[in-house]
């Protein structure tokens, strides 16, 4: 379910790149409880020009290695899973791909069950019930 | 007023990218009553190494001709409304540009009426109403 | 705080768009409290093909100067402060990118303070808390 956005500057290479959503699917795999297949990831790289990131606040130290990371998910993971969430990542991130945990930011947006549809125009995570009709007899 | 955001692979021709985003327009505007010109629509067309895309999870068959379409709208739709979109988008994409309808993700994401500016720094959505002041005899 | 999102056309000139991005910013610091340095913008610059923007929706005048503003921030502004960042945002674009006021459009979304990580897997607005444990006396 989860829908996320990667986004990285144009310098990092494609290798690089593809390591950062393979380490953000298995992060949520492991703290969120993702199902296996369920990974639809954008990414998106950017010139110095269009990604303006500030390379100290919150006492951070920024990089041209900076990764950005907007994750769309269902509303109601604990506050504790959303930590393990975060630290998951930033630890495979720097594990796998090299990148410094200063460097890995993350941002999450909720929404609902029937917000959601996989394909062929169904809402899959709304139980499906007939519709209520009058009684025929 | 919804915010319409696109991705596609690039090897999706442009004639056909722009099929798509007439479906999604008209679709929206026959489920869920959106007004005629209301047509905000951003497309990403992205390579094989940027869009990250399980091609069978919940039973899907997905190809290079997927398309994702995450939709910004206020908050209230019902999950009937919201059901009847993602049929019709499904549907449209499938009549018009020959997308399968497994080919066809949606994900929605509502905010509230104070949260949409079409212009000159107002906020249309909102009542504009004097501010209270002390009465003045 | 606020993820900035930033959509403009190709045709915009690099030196033009970065006053887009300095002035959302300026603007969100002089309008919801927004920290220094607290300063994170991406923007996409779009063909023809790619951003589709109705010309007139809500009595604008749209043009190839259009610039959308997708703002993601944690909840709890006051109707009241959303319409003062909106002006800002428009009156400073409109000031020092020559901007029409018409070509400004501005969505926000909100979500939770635990929605955050600027770095090193912590949510930094979550107040660190010890877990509840079993009394050890």
């Amino acid at each position: 379910m989860p829908l996320v956005r990667i986004s990285v500057r144009d310098a990092m290479p494609i290798t690089k790149r593809r390591l950062v959503a393979d380490a953000v699917y298995d992060a949520m795999r492991a703290t969120i409880g993702i199902p296996e297949g369920d990974r639809f990831i954008i990414l998106s790289a950017h010139s110095q020009d269009e990604l303006f990131v500030d390379p100290n606040f919150k006492d951070m130290k920024r990089t041209a290695d900076f990764a950005l990371i907007h994750i769309t998910l269902r509303r109601g993971r604990t506050v504790e899973a959303k930590q393990a969430l975060f630290a998951e990542i930033a630890s495979l991130l720097a594990e796998r791909a090299a990148i410094a945990p200063d460097n890995t930011m993350i941002v999450l947006a909720e929404n609902d069950a029937a917000d959601w549809s996989f394909g062929r125009g169904e809402a899959q995570f709304v139980l499906q019930q007939p519709p209520a009709t009058p009684s025929s007899h």
